[in-house]
């Protein structure tokens, strides 16, 4: 991934992954095992093991919601023709049922709750694509682009209650607190949104309200998932809050680095446009980060911004001056910083393992994921 | 009740309530005990019990959430300034905290269940409005209207993950039950939306439709607010399931007497336009069973019908050709057999309060609240 090679130190050996590219991050100061693990197969686990009980979920839904809900997950294209579409990374459910295995319990208890975080999650794409006029996801146009905003609306709401139905029909205290745990989530992936929004009509965001936003949109629902599987097993509250904060930070990893990739991504891995943030002039963290930072360039940068906010011409913008945006960015420091934070907070992920008693080869994939997601390069 | 009086029998000795219009639904066939019960404390117990709750719970969202969710509930105006709204009628806290005390516990029991409800019920009102495009609820401009589409979507997921929230922070495995029942409900009352949006583009529905319908966005949550209380009490699955019964056919009656209002209600009770439904086109009850029924009537209304679907100057109809409409739809049978659906209901429900022991005085409440509902004028 361009943001962290261009920042990242040498290359630590016995962090190789079989079939995967190399991390680049340092290791974190109390090493944990890391074993070779394949990520790969880790995320072909979750998303084998969750699929066939999504699509029996989402089967439950009354026409056509639930064609509009299979149309959203790739299952089916605009025309209702099966399709094999890209389901995304499927980094939750892998989290899923991976920590249903903290608690010595088998992957598969886990799945009620990664089918109920890929509910969510989908849930959330699904309003806020809407909200925010986004015309593709994926690779395809968004829901409210094809099915029309009041079916993004309806079949996103289906999926939340969904989720929760998923979890509660168990009938278990234990899937009371699994899903009290989401709901706490979800909220917070409201307020992120919510966030999100606000800060669009604003000149200036700081840093620190970059990473709140980023926190409540990315990381609550990866703390969720890391916790759901494990609490669906059995595992007490200071376990569950010890993988919520492994996945917090994960998240907030997960997005740092999905923010180099907005703005330096190849779009040949991305599946978006060259320059993708700066084109929507996104807040993201580069940009703050460089605006913060002071100096010459990130006056100009400040400069440039504040006359692209009133341009009537940003849409014909060139290449270049894309690319010149980005240059300035990254000359005051906002592309290296966003670097180091991903590999700051990947760290605190990492550590937060510590506080909890596993297997050690779950302990190994867990810190695997966390590789994984910080070297990625979509 | 223009649509009941019109079809009703005499008046029953033995059923009026104090301070309350008397009702002119004839007696269940084993008639319940009809002691003299003040609906309007009734309603006025569940609103001051549930009201500081859910304000404090509304409050907990994220700003300008907080602010949106305050003005559709009417507590502020669009400028920010206090306001006594209109909050409605109240029927589902009155219920919610009536049920608790089925088991014997205090109607304080129910509380959480009550807000819970409303809850769900305004989240559904707030993505309805902004699905139909309608601009005013409770003589007030809707949400999307005054803060936009996107706070109606965002604040509606908010209030339905605080639904949530509000149950299963009690931590009890009755809050688990009683969630779960509620999420139930919440997925009827999204499949009775899509069923309404689909009927909408279709030239005629059947009765049948009609009222699974109604049953799905009315019957649903009126059936979970008349058992969350006895959930959150400890009762048992068929107490709960005997107690939703009721509510279930509450609602079709509800919804029936609605049906009636939107088109004979009087716009100075209401609220709103003469002949409301029709204005928008509504295939309510006394429509589609009018264009059931046969006869000379039935198909002159839906030559007429049929031709105003394509007319582009519907809008600018006259006070005169609605009047025509609604007196078709009445000499084709369709008042009459909407009001009687409402008493049929109204008898079905009342009777489903005999498969449950609870104490006298409680009965006595929720078969008060029921013949209520079907006498209301608004």
């Amino acid at each position: 991934m361009p943001g962290l090679e261009h920042a990242a130190g040498p290359r630590t050996p016995g962090t190789a992954t079989r079939g995967e590219t190399v991390p680049t991050v340092p290791p974190a100061s109390k090493p944990a095992p890391r074993a070779a693990v394949d990520v790969t197969a880790l995320l072909e686990r979750g998303r084998t093991l969750a699929t066939p009980v999504l699509r029996a979920a989402v089967d439950r839904l009354a026409p056509p919601m639930d064609t509009v809900a299979a149309y959203h997950f790739g299952w089916i294209d605009a025309a209702g023709n099966p399709a094999d579409g890209d389901g995304g990374k499927a980094v939750r459910p892998a989290l899923a049922v991976l920590s249903a295995e903290v608690t010595g319990a088998a992957p598969e208890v886990g799945v009620p709750g990664a089918v109920a975080v890929e509910l969510v999650h989908n849930f959330s794409l699904l309003h806020d694509d809407l909200m925010d006029g986004d015309e593709q996801r994926r690779h395809r146009d968004t829901v409210w682009k094809v099915h029309g905003p009041a079916q993004a609306i309806l079949v996103g709401d289906a999926l939340f209650a969904l989720a929760n139905e998923v979890l509660l029909e168990l009938g278990s205290v234990e899937a009371g607190r699994a899903t009290r745990r989401l709901t706490t989530a979800t909220r917070a992936l409201i307020d992120g949104q919510a966030q999100d929004i606000s800060y669009e009509h604003r000149d200036r965001v700081s840093v620190e309200e970059c990473l709140e936003m980023e926190g409540n949109k990315t990381g609550a629902l990866l703390a969720a998932s890391s916790s759901i599987g494990a609490v669906l097993g059995g595992a007490d509250d200071a376990t569950a809050d010890a993988l919520e904060k492994y996945g917090y930070h994960l998240g907030l990893a997960f997005q740092a680095v999905d923010d180099l990739l907005g703005i330096w991504g190849d779009p040949e891995s991305t599946g978006k446009q060259t320059w993708s943030d700066l084109r929507q002039r996104k807040k993201s963290l580069p940009v703050v980060a460089a605006l913060a930072a002071g100096g010459p360039a990130s006056e100009r940068l400040g400069e440039i911004l504040a006359a692209d906010a009133k341009s009537s011409d940003f849409e014909n913008f060139s290449e270049e001056e894309f690319a010149a945006r980005a240059a300035l960015i990254e000359e005051a420091g906002g592309r290296e910083w966003t670097a180091g934070e991903a590999r700051r907070q990947h760290v605190i992920a990492v550590e937060a393992l510590d506080a909890v008693h596993m297997p050690d080869p779950v302990r190994a994939s867990f810190t695997a994921l966390a590789d994984f997601v910080v070297v990625r390069k979509r």
